[in-house]
């Protein structure tokens, strides 16, 4: 491709409404244009992209037999009606009604039309198991669109479904699906992990999130530093401490504090975070015969809502209350030792002894606290999200946190959707029986963004290879003052192309300054200058956009040099 | 490919809602499910079709220097207000609200998107001519989708727009394209006419639709049998007679006739539809003083309300008026004799001599009627169809009528969204211009039915080989109990693979009855039949699915033999 018949439109100024890197670099470099909010257009360069993140994920769908297919976009609401998501669904689910005013909906997934096709399609085991996927736009009325095409409203997606008679079945698929999701990230030359992500009722590993990280991402991941386990910082286990809980050495004392936070009252108590607990009551689950209950954390750590509502103790879905509503105490004050209901308490909390609390009574605190003497233990449970430092519940080192961007996620759906949209087959035996099913999803369009998150330098995007606009860029030096000049790029031009390199020939009447500035901005790779003064030796020079030195290289030489770096 | 891995999903029955070949045989070939009227799931052997159809389009586009993007499908109201389509476009257009109450749409096209993009983009001369194309998902809200992927609601289009400073650099581009539209159809092996079509008021030859040949067609094509000229029915010039009117040698004659219908009222007369006349009653435009047109042709023609139209002295857009409600006379009596107002005539009527024609009174006619002796003949103008056996406007042949299926236009649209939106650059001595544009689609998933309609049999589908699932199958003879039958198909599936020959192997326990039946009605160009009696010989057969002998290969020359029928 040359510049002169592209369409570049890069951008010297950083628009000021894209808050993160990705998305001014792609503004800048000329990949998306805002049609709307969360709308936007793919310009050439961003469509490039776009174009072979989708060829790696499609391949790597293909290695592993999933058989493409494209469903519409446009969905009808009986289908939804069906499988009871048509209510479920928040207002994230564009609702529409055709010219017959009949319901309709923009499809977020598509497992309904899914479900449907292959319960028509499908009627013997032996067409099992089945994996289908599609590329394809999806929509999603975000209530807040932001970061470009990180979160915008209309987005590629690659959704893959894959249909079992046995939970082994599945398994199978979804360890393929698995590895298949690690090529494709590796391919894309992103550094990511695979983490273990909340599966809800179902339990159990049937669910993980691929995560890119980068310093942007909205996710926090906890991952050992010794083995390859990772987990959304909400699903990684908090181990409980080795040791036994020492003995008690100190008398309760009270203390009036003055102010609310939580921190600042401390301080004159003499007393570590690590030494002192918060309190948050919940309401009480009807397994149990307390109304309420006391969730009780060290005051360093966070209270994890999805761990405590797991709880058989906690009612589910979980309810925070305000204990000012209820008794008349803030929740700086409210402790354990005159609760009236069950108390219980994280591991590392139930691990303290002579520690501080709330006193139950507003400006009070104690110290010396002490469980059992000074106050009831219900029961102890893993109610925190880990910290760095923590045991990584794999046995293998210590937890590190790091950003993530979700890029990926697979899932076991079991029989979620075929029961209730009663998808089925005759088995072996001639007997019906309910499929089960996994569902897996990749953001095309996102994975754009949050590539440029992790491979960027002030000057602009550093692609890697294999999703660059273009592979390499000839940048000749005022070749319309040198005819010697251009007719050595215009023979490049032409061996690039013949050896099937992705080039583009930077062939407008610029300065050597502002080709520079747009290619680095842009991100390719590889750059051949062609210069007079190299000439004069027979050669050109090559750069790498990941920095490093420039390198002579003989005109005859450029070919290989590159297939080389592209290997 | 291997069958046991595939989704072949053949039908046995034609489904009962299917009323054209293309869509049974769509549904019979497994290459599209109905989702909901008008949407359809296109399945794997479908989705392959489409891909190529889509390949072909995306390499002829890029050799006429298109550059891809991909706008969004959901498009804000605000740039349809400000092109004016927001009011005038009908109920086809999708109208949305998300969920902030703001107003979308579902694009049917995208001239406000891409006029918005360039006007933003684009602001000098130097970066004109600039032709942008996507291959994109559109929907129209058909009010009675029909013919499956023919006429769809959500359907697959590649639509391209170019912009330029001046109608020379548009004539270019189009005629560019035009020739680009020419090789993507013989590419995809398809008998296609490039067909004159009607610009509204634009005028000239700036508007080409491209037509499939198709009995089923929902068009009728005019087109000499001499030359390349082909335009729509509606469009194709009417010549004049070339012989002057013969002189009067019949007096006027009244006749009681009975009922309405007008060949039924004319055989007792002894007179020929060629000699009689019929007449409709136009609203006269504020060109004439006139209230009323009466346009007069020969009764064996067609009135051409789009040429009536154009006619200065009627109406636009043109209304029809029912004789009776005006003057109690019905419209089979109506006659140019005691007709008040303007009567203009069809050069075939206006040619004629001692015609028959409604009297203008009720319950009579009138034979040996001629012009200025017994009716008023204000205008001869072409006002009707042509009709095979005319001799072509372009002065080779004649005229012969065929049915089309347009799967392709191109259109010079001038200034009519780019004076509407504003869409201009700073040209080369600094003045502000509009910008002139074009704008040329494709029906993507439409050519898929398109194909079908016109490279079918009574067995299945006869794909041309640029746009089948596979390109070639091979169909082992009980290879289940043939362990060398079996080795051969293998050999000869990765022989064919390394070749880089689309294949598809049916590994299915299945009889061969039942694989030749399924194979024919998926439509694989190339059969290769490995079978114990040929492999005697260390043969196998042969066979075109377009028909033909079989013919006997060795196992060593099959993969000559296949690319050398797909050359």
């Amino acid at each position: 491709m040359r510049s002169s018949q592209y369409l570049l439109s890069t951008l010297k100024e950083t628009p000021s409404d894209a808050e993160i890197i990705s998305h001014q670099l792609m503004l800048r470099a000329g990949m998306i244009r805002k049609v709307a909010s969360g709308l936007y257009t793919w310009t050439p360069s961003g469509l490039r992209v776009l174009r072979k993140v989708e060829k790696v994920v499609r391949e790597e769908m293909e290695a592993v037999n999933a058989l493409e297919i494209l469903m519409p976009m446009v969905q009808p609401a009986d289908l939804w009606q069906e499988s009871g998501r048509w209510e479920d669904y928040g207002p994230e689910l564009l609702r529409l009604k055709d010219r017959h005013q009949r319901d309709f909906l923009l499809g977020p997934t598509h497992e309904e039309i899914i479900s449907e096709l292959v319960r028509k399609e499908i009627s013997s085991y032996k067409q099992l198991p089945l994996t289908l996927f599609q590329i394809q736009t999806k929509f999603r009325d975000e209530i807040r669109p932001r970061f470009g095409v990180m979160r915008a409203r209309e987005f590629v997606m690659k959704d893959a479904y894959s249909f079992h008679l046995t939970q082994e079945s599945l398994q199978q698929a979804y360890d393929q699906m698995y590895q298949a999701y690690c090529r494709i990230f590796e391919r894309l030359g992103l550094d990511y992990r695979p983490v273990i992500a909340d599966t809800g009722s179902i339990g159990g590993h049937s669910s993980h999130e691929f995560h890119v990280l980068a310093s942007s991402g909205e996710d926090a991941i906890a991952f050992s530093d010794q083995s390859d386990y990772a987990a959304n910082v909400e699903m990684a286990e908090a181990l409980a401490p080795t040791t036994e809980r020492a003995a008690p050495t100190m008398e309760l004392q009270r203390h009036d504090v003055k102010g609310d936070d939580l921190a600042a009252l401390l301080q004159p108590l003499s007393v570590d975070a690590q030494q002192a607990v918060k309190c948050v009551v919940a309401q009480a689950s009807d397994n149990v015969e307390a109304e309420y209950v006391l969730l009780v954390v060290r005051a360093d750590h966070e209270l994890n809502t999805i761990k405590a509502e797991k709880h058989p103790a906690v009612a589910s879905p979980i309810n925070l209350l305000d204990n000012h509503k209820l008794t008349g105490v803030h929740s700086v004050f409210t402790g354990p030792t005159q609760f009236d209901g069950l108390v219980i308490a994280d591991h590392s909390a139930a691990n303290l002894a002579d520690f501080a609390c709330g006193a139950g009574e507003n400006g009070v605190w104690l110290t010396g606290v002490n469980w059992s003497r000074d106050a009831t233990l219900t029961e102890v449970a893993d109610l925190r999200n880990v910290v760095e430092g923590d045991p990584s519940p794999c046995g293998q080192g210590q937890i590190k946190i790091a950003r993530g961007i979700e890029v990926g996620h697979i899932f076991q759906l079991g029989k979620k959707y075929s029961d209730a949209m009663k998808v089925g087959v005759l088995s072996e035996t001639g007997k019906h029986e309910t499929l089960t099913m996994g569902c897996y999803g990749i953001g095309v369009s996102r994975i754009v963004a949050a590539a440029i998150e992790q491979h960027h330098d002030d000057r602009g995007i550093q692609w890697p290879d294999n999703l660059a606009p273009f592979q390499a860029v000839l940048i000749p030096m005022n070749m319309h003052k040198s005819a010697r000049v251009q007719e050595t790029t215009e023979k490049l031009y032409a061996a690039l192309q013949d050896a099937g390199i992705d080039v583009l020939f930077d062939d407008r009447k610029e300065r050597p300054g502002v080709m520079f500035t747009d290619m680095e901005l842009v991100g390719i790779p590889h750059q051949i200058v062609i210069g007079e003064r190299n000439l004069d030796e027979g050669m050109v020079e090559y750069q790498s956009r990941k920095g490093g030195d420039k390198v002579k290289l003989s005109i005859d030489d450029v070919v290989s040099h590159l297939q080389q770096q592209l290997a």
